[in-house]
């Protein structure tokens, strides 16, 4: 059983910030490990690579096999089915053209004193993908990451994927072909992380790094963080449904038990004006929980985590939703679009009951890599963006500085910067001249 | 004397190299320290800050002194001069108008299948700036980070700024009047991110926190991210100007030496396609260096790290500093705006002689807060971006969930996840009824 609770209950703040403040993760304790697996990296290059391969993946591996080769892939692409490659190309056509809007025109412009000013986008040139391996194996988190990055204009993308004892996922390997990814290497854990970051003899390095991956993986981005650049390092996932009550209880169930059954940690929350309905949703889960493949999971998710708030109006929900802000926050209102523009903090909001959260993991097109654990408030779901960086641009005329140079110059003595001021000085003294 | 290199010569790639790979910074070890004073902080809120305030800062507080007053902010920024507050009102002028311009529009469409797609973006409700105290307590510094906060639409911004043995700079708090601060608070170090971070009794926690900062600041910015937003950790300046022999050799001496005087580990690189002028400049910082002010600390970092390289042209110039990725890029050539194209990795560039760095260190507009240490191959300088975030939107009607939603099913059963694919199927099967 989740959690009741209601808006009007005395002891509602209270329970509310302990679900807001509940510790759904166990951090284990492996940066030492992960130092020393960076170090060895560094140091040896590919053979450590492939020792620890052999070591954690029980699979051995030679400098030449580490990439697998065109062939390879093909095989492997090859075995998927027509149906999955049907829909992983729609998948891929969708998220292409709703990331392809996302790209940031340059600016240039002349100010008042003749200034030039503005500033130019620019791909980073080399990313690379962190894929899992095993169970959370997504082709789609494949597409999800590498597509941003082509549309960015990433030259050259590469891939690590762990392939435990040597079996590998062709929908994996196919995602990424479709995605135009340049690389593809069967390693994981931190020394793939180490092996993108300061590159190896065979792996040459890269400039960002992305993509989910263990508690390795993650103390492994930021460790190298800062030599490169990283995505942010995900939590478990979440979702919250904001309902009335003219709504069928099974959908919504089947929308809880959708994040439930990712993960043991994930949370799974209901906000609804109509307590009874509340209860039915709860049925609801209780019934799917019967059949479900991944019941252990959603059914430990749920009852640990999940929680039926009943609010008195469709404001106080936004409220909520506000301070907790979610991953995913559907909307399964009437008028979602007024609900939506009082839901400031979430990553991504589905509106209406026609929207399952499931259809943007998928094939909805925006990123289904998203700000978990409250970060909504200041952070942004994976985009072309973070393939891409700004430089700034600016260019000054003789007139322009010597309008605007002596307030330098001014601000740059306050500042006892004497070498800042002269600089300015020196060029306003040739112009007097 | 900085290096000397040529690019024609033998040992030139291994030289240039070790230029590249230099370590600059030394990082104390004092994350052991800065975890005790933010553990400190959250169990005991302002009472901790006021006791690390008295022995860090020789400051004594209470709660009801933390913060400055309305009435002490007047006073202070009536010290000021009127030449210093009109250079520090043009440059929030100029800072203002350049970052207007980055506010990006939200997008909404609907698709070929009828489904409704977009995003919105919204501003953090709540940063805070750090400003360190000291002799690096700069008022140009103030308006770089809360103009674009303020510009972005976040609510309430607040700075914390010690004041050891409770002396103010003026000018720190007219900048933060001018750039619409709200709440300043006279603490600093690790005390005072973590106060931003967590909150006290007296001081409502943020959501992001930007700003430079010592090594303590540093430590605990790295250790409240994932709690709150951060902006890059920066490390020391970097300059790097490409010259053709058609300039001053004073000017471009006193560019490289305002950002030696910064600090010791800055660095200032000279790449020219004349050898012999290149020598002349090196000439001409040795004469600066006799009576510059911060003679010790930009001799230091000229000697220590500075280099003159000669190139054969400029193509090669562009090659080189793609390589290095400089935060500062001064292009002083007969046609700079055809070198900045082949200059894709750089913080922020400034185009042609009459453009000295230091203009956009105060007046120019761009944010002086930039990519350091070779991070502007995959980061940003600072903007109005860092204080938005982006909320995806997707709204389905039946039928794009019939034309989309069979795919999504596909793929979830593809990946194990079966209530995924429930959650579409539900509505699919009610559609077909």
């Amino acid at each position: 059983m989740p959690q009741f609770l209601n808006s009007k209950d005395a002891d509602f703040e209270a329970r509310f910030v302990d679900l807001l403040s509940m510790k759904r993760e166990d951090s284990p304790e492996v940066d030492g490990i992960v130092a020393d697996i960076i170090a060895d990296v560094r140091a040896r290059g590919d053979a450590a690579v492939i020792e620890l391969t052999s070591k954690f993946d029980r699979l051995d591996l030679t400098p030449d096999t580490l990439r697998y080769t065109t062939d390879e892939i093909d095989a492997e692409c090859a075995k998927v089915s027509d149906a999955d490659r049907a829909a992983l190309e729609l998948a891929a056509d969708r998220i292409r053209a709703y990331h392809a809007r996302q790209i940031p025109d340059d600016q240039r412009w002349t100010d008042e004193t003749g200034a030039e000013l503005g500033w130019r986008w620019s791909a980073v040139s080399a990313a690379g993908l962190y894929v899992p391996g095993g169970l959370a194996s997504y082709p789609s988190s494949v597409l999800m990451n590498a597509i941003p990055a082509k549309v960015a204009g990433v030259e050259r993308l590469a891939i690590t994927v762990p392939t435990p004892d040597g079996i590998a996922n062709p929908l994996v390997l196919l995602a990424a072909r479709i995605a135009g990814v340049d690389e593809i290497y069967r390693i994981g854990g931190a020394q793939a992380v180490a092996a993108l970051a300061y590159g190896t003899e065979t792996i040459a390095p890269v400039d960002k790094i992305t993509g989910p991956g263990n508690a390795f993986v993650a103390a492994a981005k930021r460790r190298v963080f800062g030599k490169v650049g990283i995505d942010m390092i995900a939590g478990p996932s979440e979702i919250l449904v904001i309902a009335d009550g003219d709504n069928d209880p099974d959908w919504l169930a089947l929308d809880l038990m959708s994040q439930a059954e990712h993960d043991e940690s994930a949370q799974s929350l209901l906000i609804t004006t109509d307590e009874v309905f509340g209860r039915k949703v709860a049925q609801a889960v209780d019934e799917r929980l019967e059949t479900l493949e991944r019941r252990e999971i959603a059914g430990a998710s749920w009852r640990d985590f999940g929680a039926v708030i009943a609010v008195a109006d469709l404001d106080e929900a936004a409220a909520l939703s506000n301070r907790i802000a979610p991953e995913h926050l559907e909307l399964c209102v009437a008028d979602p679009e007024a609900l939506s523009s009082k839901c400031i903090h979430a990553g991504a909001i589905f509106l209406g009951q026609w929207t399952p959260e499931a259809i943007g993991d998928y094939v909805g097109g925006p990123n289904h890599v998203l700000p978990t654990a409250r970060s909504a408030r200041f952070s942004s779901g994976l985009s072309v963006m973070d393939f891409l960086k700004r430089t700034t641009l600016a260019r000054m005329t003789p007139a322009a500085l010597s309008e605007i140079g002596p307030a330098a110059e001014t601000l740059a003595i306050s500042e006892s910067l004497e070498a800042h001021g002269l600089s300015v000085r020196a060029r306003l003294d040739a112009l007097n001249d």
